[in-house]
């Protein structure tokens, strides 16, 4: 692909905090976007050129949106594939693909692709009825995690199960959502790599992060972690089969266990700029929203070299509140996504606190 | 003044590469940017919340553009004062104040405040008429520069008069402009200082940089300098001096000539960020365009330490048109301001090229 020449229209589907800092970095190297999601005043939309405000699957909207873009990318996994299939029917240049955003969206096909390309994942059974689940508890034995296969993030859309007799109870929490169980992984840490390929099939990595959850959400990650050379190569590994097996264009962000011996496991594939990937704005020069807009723009892909130790913490729901205080933090740095309303759990910011030099 | 909370209004008058980085430093921060300039789709507009396209000196799209902003700044050296006045008037805050706007847009003024609070400035002799001219060149004697008192930048609106037999068509070139003649500075190197000033009085400056001008324009800024403690003392005095005399709120751009034995000389003050402090996105980790919103929103001042020193190359006119190298250089980062036409001398982008770290 020839890289898109300066003032070329990136179309981007979503209009949250990821599509607020990609529409930045687009910007940035000259690109004018054009955010497209449900809300008038959205994060990305007050950052951004042109705003349509439309339903994902409004194809009079998709339209305009196509016809108002070079390529189009998402922030957002929850786009229908539908969505993405229209606009490419309709000759737009879409990137990622909707193959990969497909095999994402869903938890039992992505482990199953996952598996197809030599990465290891926690055991896994698809449930579509009570019958399903109790086999698959027979087998896997207790405890569990039950997950809808869509959709559900942050901890939500799943059930531990820990004890046979909860397995009703946990079935009937999904309201009938289509589900899979997987089963426990003993890790001993989380860690994500954050990865982008180009359209001429270039792969690069930023170095792996590690990641603390609280209450299933992401608290902090940081990065670059302290990890053996065995597990950078395997996780770097692991990043590329998945680039490499989606024929994906952009950045992505893998979730990985890691067990005893540096063996990885894959938790979960995020066919976006990633959460865990927010370092990368104060530790690299090329951050992953800029390198997700060269990926989909067909520039070169940018250096992934780490030059800070970065603690990204995230500020969720009231922890904006201490705005005053974190802003005078020294060796920091503060994003505020212009959201209004801070309830508990939401995120509404982050900071980056640079621990060391690289 | 209280700290404006997360959400509040920012307008900028001024719709340039200076508004379009402001803006995306106040977003980053929470606010809500509203852009007030003649140009729908200008560099600032098209990153920022609201835009306001209307003429400076359009009262009623004053009246509405302070009802739209809790603070308002400026970008541009050119608004008129009346203008500021006006939304003063009209109750709005406005950030810095019309005084210093005032004084620094008229070269006489300008050097008159320097004197009056101990800077030393080139000899100068205000010019209304030819015979004012003959009379300061017969004091001053050859080479003098000719210069309008106000407005011009980049080399625009002034003739250098070499020979006394050139007064009168220097004077004529300037076609009745209200004139200043400067003498020659027989300068060792140009350096600049950028720096901050709080509504409660703080200040903060940045490392000085050394400018080199093309043709009239600046073409690069190395940040920091390599100075004697003397020069980073005189100039740091100065910047404090500038900015207490003119009770200053926000960043501004002091450029100075450096004389034989670290004598320092002012050349000009910007009242606005400037072209001399873009190496600050990459060598700070409060760059001067989020200082400068800290500022006029009554945050606390943020940290100016270089971490990297920085090489900042302006790319001027056709010199954008090599973004794909540019853009795939090393240790750089590359900032394009998202203008159409790339005619000789203007300014399109930037690069800022990491030389070392600090």
């Amino acid at each position: 692909m020839t890289p898109l020449p300066l003032g070329s229209k990136i179309g981007i589907l979503g209009d949250g905090q990821l599509g607020r800092m990609l529409s930045q970095a687009a910007s940035r190297l000259g690109f004018k976007v054009v955010v497209y999601g449900p809300d008038a005043e959205s994060p990305a939309a007050s950052v951004s050129a042109v705003s349509k405000v439309a339903r994902y699957t409004d194809e009079a909207a998709l339209d305009r949106f196509a016809a108002a873009s070079d390529v189009i990318t998402f922030e957002f996994e929850n786009v229908p594939v539908s969505s993405l299939e229209y606009l490419v029917s309709k000759g737009a240049k879409v990137a990622p693909n909707a193959r990969a955003l497909g095999i994402t969206q869903d938890r039992v096909l992505e482990k199953t692709f996952a598996r197809s390309v030599g990465i290891s994942t926690v055991d896994f059974y698809e449930v579509n009825t009570l019958d399903d689940l109790e086999k698959a508890i027979a087998i896997n034995g207790v405890p569990a995690l039950l997950k809808t296969r869509r959709e559900g993030y942050d901890g939500k859309g799943q059930v531990w199960i820990r004890h046979a007799d909860e397995v009703r109870a946990a079935f009937e929490s999904l309201n009938g959502a289509k589900a899979i169980l997987e089963a426990k992984a003993d890790f001993l840490r989380e860690v994500s790599v954050i990865a982008a390929r180009g359209f001429n099939g270039e792969v690069r990595t930023y170095p792996v992060g590690e990641n603390h959850h609280v209450k299933g959400i992401l608290s902090t990650t940081l990065a670059p972690a302290t990890i053996s050379e065995t597990l950078k190569k395997r996780a770097e590994d692991i990043a590329r089969k998945v680039l490499e097996g989606l024929d994906y264009v952009g950045v992505l962000g893998v979730e990985l266990f890691v067990l005893d011996g540096d063996e990885l496991v894959l938790n979960e594939i995020a066919p976006r700029v990633h959460n865990t990937g927010h370092w990368t704005q104060d530790g690299c020069l090329c951050d992953q929203f800029e390198q997700h807009i060269r990926a989909v723009a067909g520039w070169p892909l940018g250096d992934t070299t780490a030059r800070f130790q970065v603690e990204m913490t995230n500020l969720l729901g009231p922890d904006i509140l201490a705005w005053e205080t974190l802003s005078q933090e020294p060796n920091s740095r503060l994003y505020v996504y212009g959201k209004d309303d801070p309830r508990e759990g939401r995120k509404m910011g982050h900071i980056n606190r640079l621990k060391r030099a690289v």
